[in-house]
């Protein structure tokens, strides 16, 4: 029996680290992960994460045959295979590519979460198929990959898709960049808790919400409310569909993608974020592209979608390569 | 003696349609003009824009070998070849690419004057070796191209690249899209004029431009009033530096280019633009960023210009055909 060609999809998070085996059609293997340390080195946490790896492995090793690895991680340079001042791993300066290289020589790729998002939306998602689209991950803070003909925007340095510190409000929100009115202190689970504290200082609405302590507000708890029928929490999602909706339909006169992918936190609320997302981005549209451009939930498994990215960056590579190959 | 490779640029404007042959290195060698005629078909256009090609032509036609053809020309789709809906040129749907076939059978490439006024740069100036930027015309409209990775964005359905039609100021400006606030109202000629009479209404300077009725005010008066220490002038330049280095910092965090490279109207005012235009842009960009990207006049002598680009577009192609087979 031949052996199933699969890449090892990485992705290095602040509280986790996770790692898999994924085949070309976006079946994983061997799934493992370990948990950050407090101020580890990158090296020890390699060596903690592929000694895991090798123990899973073992058994199973004769069966597949390993073609690359591909790494997510926050502040991540695809260029140069690093990642620079990432304060939430705490490194300043780490080669991730040499470094993963004393390990396995293959080929390697790293780029940043959100990037690597969108590549496993494109081979293994709601992307399939599609050469143009924007990649949107809306948890705590706010991740853009955008794809245009079929690759990754990296731009001049390799930063490109920072579309979360697009200031779209002049002198609003502050935001942990250090500006003020970045999309991300609006469109993400910590922007839509600040919008609900904003619509108690306009509004005078009754809400089950103001029982909890403002601490313990969490996006959840807003969208539990939603559902069943608040109207402070209702208008807080409205909110945040429409400044999302008005800044797509901006990123849509630059780019002109087939869809706009929403994946993680406020997002797995559904029609909740999509209809008033839909519905300001048609508003505020150029006439040229109205109804032309797709809003699509992810379709990946939240558990298995930071491996398969990741994965699906370094099968992307692998790919194009033997594309060529055959045209040759 | 061998032959000139040359490819032949032409430029559909609403005035003029103009063209020239031009080699590898940016050089023209012939050069010419037909004026537009009110509701002329495409037919009628082409006849006789070749009609004086040919004469033009005849003499030196056995020093030159043509390669192909790039026609940049207004609501032009570049996938599928044609003209829509070309509110300039009062044609609603035109293959332009077949029409120009059946006159020369060589590669025929057709994309809009701002795409093409960014391959332009990229091959003969400004952005000379650069593979990612963003090419700004400021005349009457606001046009742009994007380059990404060597090669323009065009986007899902070839439209992409309407920065001009960003909505940057909520319920601003009335646009000629019909829609309020768009950065094309602000940053242009015309933008500037507006701009002008905004300040009219808030400051209460003296100005050597109110002498002027209303109607004659241009431009390049107010570019003579602020050369002149003109207060009113100079804000008005000021102001339009600042929402255009503001749209900026945005662009920036989409796309990561080397360079932006602005050209036409009021970009030839140099640093009376570029200057606010510069330090908004600083001031509002990501810290990522910071100090990465520069502002550049268009190196073209403007005369030239639309022919090199609608002439860079096909010489793009053809490279790229050249270097997979060097490659093959």
């Amino acid at each position: 029996m031949g052996l199933i060609e699969v890449t090892l999809g990485i992705e290095i998070g602040s509280t986790n680290t996770t790692f898999g085996l994924v085949d070309i059609t976006g079946k994983c293997y061997v799934q493992g992960k370990i948990n950050s340390r407090t101020n580890e080195s990158p090296e020890l946490l390699f060596e903690r994460l592929f000694a895991k790896f090798k123990k899973i492995h073992r058994e199973n090793s004769d069966k597949y045959e390993l073609l690359g690895i591909g790494i997510g991680a926050p502040s991540a340079n695809y260029y140069k295979g690093t990642i620079e001042f990432s304060s939430n791993l705490n490194w300043t300066y780490v080669n991730i590519v040499d470094l993963v290289k004393t390990y396995y020589d293959l080929p390697i790729v790293l780029t940043n979460d959100a990037n690597a998002a969108a590549l496993g939306e494109m081979k293994f998602g709601a992307a399939r198929g599609m050469k143009n689209f924007i990649q949107l991950t809306l948890s705590k803070g706010f991740g853009s990959g955008i794809v245009v003909d079929g690759n990754l925007v990296y731009g001049h340095d390799g930063f490109a898709g920072e579309i979360g510190h697009t200031i779209v409000v002049k002198n609003g929100r502050n935001c942990g960049c250090g500006r003020q009115g970045c999309l991300e202190t609006y469109v993400s689970t910590a922007g839509l808790i600040r919008t609900y504290f904003e619509l108690l200082s306009q509004l005078n609405e009754v809400s089950v919400l103001k029982v909890f302590p403002t601490e313990e507000l969490t996006s959840k708890l807003i969208y539990n409310a939603a559902i069943n029928g608040d109207r402070l929490a209702l208008t807080a999602f409205e909110r945040t569909g429409q400044i999302l909706g008005e800044t797509l339909a901006n990123a849509v006169a630059y780019l002109s993608p087939q869809a706009i992918i929403l994946s993680e936190g406020i997002a797995e609320t559904g029609d909740l974020l999509v209809k008033p997302t839909k519905h300001y981005m048609e508003l505020n549209m150029l006439n040229l592209f109205k109804n032309k451009v797709e809003i699509l939930v992810s379709a990946l498994n939240e558990g298995d979608s930071a491996i398969l990215g990741a994965s699906a960056l370094v099968w992307h590579e692998i790919q194009k390569e033997r594309k060529y190959q055959l045209r040759v």
